[in-house]
């Protein structure tokens, strides 16, 4: 639809009804524009805090299924109220749930995956000339339960209705101003990007710079849908997320910092065929998710093997590490939790070695000892003391131009 | 369904989580004694007015739709947390909302009807010997929307669900412990009545002494549901409600006092055909629900015509009377909120001159003067008083032996 604009507003954008009143006025200058809108909205900001409260005071293991069936009620208070409200000044609205607006998912409780968006409802209230407002996060199995979708579910939302509806684009609407350099509250000269490729904004989603989380980029890369990233408070242009059209030229976008990391090493393993296999699967099977790998060929026919995990997965793959390397008959296990991960990200930069020697240099004049490096098409990440860090990174964005 | 218990808790009796626990410990107890149950649940305690006030905080008039999107989540709410609570004492339970339940209504949001059941969720849930936890007081339309049934919606889901599964008995727990022979709170010596029919609690409940809504016994009556009014904080027998065998017998039931009513006088109305249809179809017109009417035939061909009305709708009948006896050509209005209207209510009662004189003789014993007089078969209304109303109440129920 050549006219339509799918907006997003998160918990914080509409966490008291002041903000809400202050979303309707953008929603109605939108309109005003000659657009028509889509607007997905989360659950108010405390809402779902309280309703877990009470879930587990009844409950320490509340059912997934329920858990849900609790929770979709935060966004379906948030879309009858900011109806209400658009009500008020005299515009047609109307608030449908997940289930309502046909947003089908598989059947897997609090982290179900849309498998298809029956637009027919949509599309028949934007005939009416109505605003339609959308509950994110949320949608309905085969069996007619409410699921909801996990992290990044209303992003994921609002992308989703945009591909179906084949949206002008989606926007998104959160408490920063777009996609920066570098972490504006850590680089003071950061500036905003104005544009970007899906892919750079996947890497530094995925390198730490979460502005909008993988899932909801990865779902608008797919279905080639325009993204904007833009502040629900301040009036600024964002960040806009779209394919870009040549890949020759070699630009660096921003620089990153993942310090939620930690580092093991399996120190003397038999230099065996199958031994690494064996200790990924392990964790893999553990939904341990492993970042930067590292083996290092000794003599004697052993190899140290390092990778890093987040410390969100620290203890577990700790615990799979020492069972296992017991049974291969590693020599042992060690840890630092004390790393972090500095990347820089753009176009082509994978294939430059002007950039790669520049980051090199950087830490080299830093007196910073680089652990890991790993490389993909448009980026370069080290694993360096943490301790560091965040100097390498100031450095990084000024040695990098940006 | 032989098994079959279906179960109604009101606001109060899931006000709080240490109450939800005291809920599910009841079912629990059922489920023990080897019934099937579902159980229907109102919103939380004071969840209903904390989202009114946030609507009405951003819309004075919000549509009925929306009203119904945002007051649905309640009962969302607390089914889940008592399905939640359930859980955790190992019983096997699911909630569903009223869509999920299929618990079909006309489009009518705010006080919507119920048009038909589809019992095949529930069905579905119970043969997999779940407790089933049903979000009352709403329901979905054509177009699945939700919609709310208005005054008495949780009573009447819950009696609406045991017709439809035909279940043994359909039981009601709320703040009192069942139907008495008067008003606890002003009668000291007022019994619980352990049985009485339909008809009866229909008529001490469209008198003053509601515990159920009159909607959901007609809908019991209709349906032949047996049902039980029960104390959710005590344990006791409760009332019985269900058709009685034999209407030979008098029997005095209870009284009831309403005193929430007006009296309304037109005096020296022209004694002319269709003069009294015009008021009433007019009141009847503007929603104006009239009770007792009662018409003295003077001299001169003129007549005085008074009706009482309930308080709620006495300004806007002296209004309405004023205009049309005005135009008809009255002499006045007048009218007396200093009224109440004190009932005696049995099988049989109609016909029984004792019952009648026995009545009128109490009045006359207290120098008390009846001003109107109304009888149905099962119940004798007179309108006195307000300012005596309450010894009257007291001097009836024990003359008549209760």
């Amino acid at each position: 639809m050549e006219k339509l604009v799918v907006q997003k507003y998160g918990g914080t954008s509409v966490g008291s009804i002041d903000r809400i009143k202050a979303v309707a006025k953008k929603i109605i200058d939108t309109k005003k524009s000659g657009y028509d809108l889509v607007v997905v909205v989360s659950a108010m900001g405390k809402t779902t805090d309280e309703l877990l409260s009470m879930a587990y005071d009844l409950n320490e293991k509340p059912s997934n299924r329920e858990l849900d069936q609790l929770l979709a009620t935060g966004e379906q208070i948030s879309i009858s109220l900011l109806a209400m409200a658009l009500e008020s000044q005299g515009y047609n609205a109307i608030s449908l749930t997940g289930p309502q607006c046909g947003i089908l998912t598989d059947p897997i409780h609090k982290k179900a995956r849309i498998s298809n968006i029956n637009p027919q409802r949509l599309l028949s209230e934007l005939e009416q000339d109505k605003i339609v407002i959308v509950a994110g996060f949320q949608g309905i199995n085969e069996i007619s339960d409410v699921t909801t979708l996990g992290r990044g579910g209303s992003d994921t939302t609002a992308v989703a209705i945009a591909a179906a509806l084949q949206a002008l684009r989606c926007e998104i609407y959160t408490d920063v101003e777009g996609v920066f350099t570098a972490d504006p509250r850590k680089v003071e000269n950061a500036k905003l990007i104005p544009k970007i490729s899906y892919d750079e904004v996947l890497e530094l989603a995925s390198l730490g710079a979460q502005v909008l989380h993988p899932r909801s980029i990865e779902l608008a890369r797919r279905f080639n849908v325009p993204l904007m990233v833009k502040s629900s408070f301040k009036n600024s242009n964002g960040t806009e997320i779209m394919e870009v059209d040549t890949m020759e030229n070699v630009s660096v976008r921003g620089v990153s910092l993942d310090d939620n990391i930690a580092k093991i090493s399996i120190l003397e393993v038999p230099d065996k065929p199958g031994i690494a296999f064996r200790i990924f699967s392990e964790l893999a099977k553990n939904h341990v998710h492993v970042d930067m790998i590292l083996q290092n060929v000794n003599r004697n026919s052993v190899n140290d093997i390092s990778f890093t995990v987040s410390q969100d997965d620290f203890k577990d793959a700790v615990k799979i590490c020492q069972d296992i390397g017991f049974e291969i008959g590693a020599q042992k296990v060690i840890y630092d939790q004390g790393v972090a991960k500095l990347s820089v990200v753009g176009t082509g930069i994978g294939g430059s070695a002007e950039i790669a020697s520049k980051y090199f240099e950087t830490l080299y004049n830093l007196g910073i000892n680089i652990q890991m490096i790993s490389t993909s098409e448009i980026k370069i990440s080290c694993i360096i003391d943490k301790a560091l860090s965040e100097e390498a990174m100031k450095a990084l964005h000024d040695a990098m131009g940006l």
